[in-house]
């Protein structure tokens, strides 16, 4: 490790405190961006393939210039009159099914789902909530304990009203219909309607993807969704990391699932990096969110965080970047596929537009997670000029999640180093 | 009401849903800004005499470059090595005293405060608060539950850690040393010994901005403060409207108090719009807290955020803004001073640096709050071009908190105008 990153590390120490997450074993000390690229204070060169929030590319000139452009006209909060948020809201809830027409813009995902989960407490008038236990949706008090891989020691007794059920594994559970996936939400609501709480609401991603995006057919999450129905409850997809075309096949995750949520989370790609984040839902349910509650956000729907936002709704338009995702998303399946016949430590790929990965395994007969293997093989990327992470249960699926604009070129220089790698470690 | 500004009302009902909040019976459609000036649709110019968040001015042109600069270079979040965030800390911390040396950076003061109540209870292993009857501290799940001027009908139970003390109002309930004050939050501290939940933290804007910026002498909170020390409990500081040289005479309110917070939130005026908040804490406070709960904020931090606050920094030092605040804000209290003595309404006047007000009432010797007044007096303010609002308990202290550059020129055209109003209306 250089000097200058021992003593950037120090300086994080003394300013941030410890337990501050950081990538590598050997940190990237990064100080530019542009596209699908990013480089270090000595000059190199780095191939992004695990960047969802830099949506359309990083330092985006079409967001940049949105940014700038408002940012030196008017920068406010909403009591006042201004056409930004509401054409943001008119265009964004136009790319959704018919239901959905009101949003709460906000500042993070993580305050997007807290303004969900009290949404679906004021409508239902109960409190309990179902997540999958491999699951994230956001770090306040209340939304951090839908985490149970990062369990905080404290949360004002919080946890009482959540129930987590397994998350979905397409490579060890078997589960073709979602039916098990269905039942096991079944057994929690009966758990919660015989607790004080009663059930409020099921949150997931769509795509499951910190879950580890399970392969799943179309409509797998159909019988979940018609359990939490019939039992009065309400659907909550958090489309943070799986929404705006990101997938390829569909704009949003809940599509391919052929659900319909009645509320909508959205957070990090969606102004690019700029501080953005909404909760979308039906007039009925925001009417009855607003008189229980007069929710305000100084910074939240901002004229400069709706032109970011735009900028990014007019860019993934101009450049189609959905249909991009699915054929480069394509390709990448076919390269893992390729790697898959080559090296054993490849249990199982997986990959929908541009979201793509391999579960590394010790053997394939038993599937043992491979967890410090591939941690060995992502510093080693890193030190190639490929920057990905690692997800999922056992942290042994290879994460990666690309900007949009990322090209099949890229994908062979990403998937030539990840063979050479494989190859030597 | 300009037949744009009802289209423009329908779309936000469509849109936002019902109850969303918004200024004046006839709302400001706003499309410029620049220093203390406003514009609307019609190219109206309005004297901004209400908004803090454009701490150093709409659309400064240090704060603008510093985005887009860092914008077309680099955004992205901490898990990367990057200076910008430390060096801000760094200057930041720089500013408190001694024992504050550590920060987490978030997007907005809501997420600030958020962490402080956490921090207290990972600190204290209790999770009793205490925070003024008249407050506001944000909008999450948790933090919402300080405020009792708009208590949320739902909110999972978290009311039961919250005690609320009647907040100071120096203009009806005399308390000259803060002993009254420091009592209270004693018997509430006792009743919270006395539950389950024990006694965490005293969370207070230092100088009660929103419970109407009582007059207070230096040194006020210290017999509170005394008291939440003796208790084992933490103290909090909300600078939120406070902080950054806006009461002129300190660049906290808490050195005012002489006090030092074991907390202190930061938010709104932070970067001049650009959503950025900050918990600055001891660095055995942040251990304990980093070690508790793993917490990552993705926008938090980012060199973007980081830049535009630095430039707030820079743009106060290079011109003095927090000496022009106390020089401007004497000047202020001179011209009510001189309003008082003109008009009967005009109970009672208050004023640090770029806060200022007046308490309306309907009569001298009951004092009883002309709060309908008020609202008529702001309402002609705006259609006389001048924007301000009201606070309090009452709602019936006009609300007077521009930008830092406000100059005394500015002053009395809003005094003028405001002499104008009193006689009209």
């Amino acid at each position: 490790m250089p000097g200058s990153n021992k003593s950037l590390l120090a300086r994080r120490a003394r300013l941030l405190g410890p337990n501050v997450p950081i990538f590598y074993n050997d940190p990237v000390h990064l100080v530019k961006g542009e596209g699908v690229w990013l480089w270090d204070a000595d000059g190199r060169k780095f191939l992004d393939c695990y960047n969802n929030v830099p949506h359309v590319g990083h330092c985006n000139p079409r967001v940049v210039e949105a940014i700038h452009r408002q940012a030196s006209t008017l920068n406010t909060h909403t009591r006042y009159l201004h056409e930004g948020m509401l054409d943001y809201i008119e265009r964004l809830t136009s790319t959704m099914h018919s239901g959905l027409t009101t949003a709460v813009m906000t500042c993070t995902g993580s305050e997007a789902n807290d303004i969900a989960l009290r949404m679906a407490e004021a409508v239902t008038g109960r409190r309990g909530i179902i997540a999958t236990d491999a699951t994230y949706h956001g770090n306040s008090a209340l939304v951090s304990q839908l985490s149970r891989s990062n369990v905080p020691a404290s949360g004002f007794g919080l946890e009482d009203y959540f129930r987590h059920v397994v998350a979905p594994d397409s490579y060890r559970h078997s589960d073709p219909e979602g039916l098990l996936f269905a039942n096991a939400v079944a057994e929690k609501i009966a758990e919660l309607q015989k607790s004080p709480h009663g059930f409020a609401a099921l949150i997931v991603c769509p795509f499951f993807l910190n879950e580890g995006f399970p392969s799943q057919v179309a409509g797998w999450l159909k019988p979940a969704a018609a359990v939490v129905r019939k039992a009065g409850g309400m659907l909550i997809c958090d489309e943070v990391q799986s929404g705006f075309g990101r997938i390829g096949s569909h704009f949003w995750a809940y599509e391919k699932q052929q659900i319909q949520p009645d509320i909508v989370v959205l957070g990090k790609p969606m102004a690019n990096g700029h501080p953005v984040g909404a909760v979308v839902s039906s007039l009925d349910t925001m009417t009855v969110f607003r008189k229980s509650f007069r929710y305000f956000n100084t910074f939240g729907g901002n004229p400069v965080s709706c032109a970011a936002a735009m900028a990014v709704l007019e860019e993934l338009e101009e450049y189609q970047l959905m249909a991009h995702a699915q054929k480069v998303g394509d390709y990448a399946l076919e390269r893992l596929r390729q790697l898959q016949k080559k090296y054993d430590c490849i249990g199982d790929i997986r990959s929908s537009g541009l979201v793509f990965g391999a579960e590394l395994v010790l053997d394939k007969a038993t599937k043992e997670p491979a967890s410090e293997y591939t941690d060995t093989i992502i510093n080693a990327m890193r030190h190639k000029g490929v920057l990905l992470s690692k997800l999922g249960r056992y942290k042994n699926t290879l994460k990666i999640r690309p900007p949009m604009p990322f090209s099949t070129e890229n994908a062979d220089l990403l998937f030539n180093t990840l063979d050479e790698v494989l190859a030597e470690s």
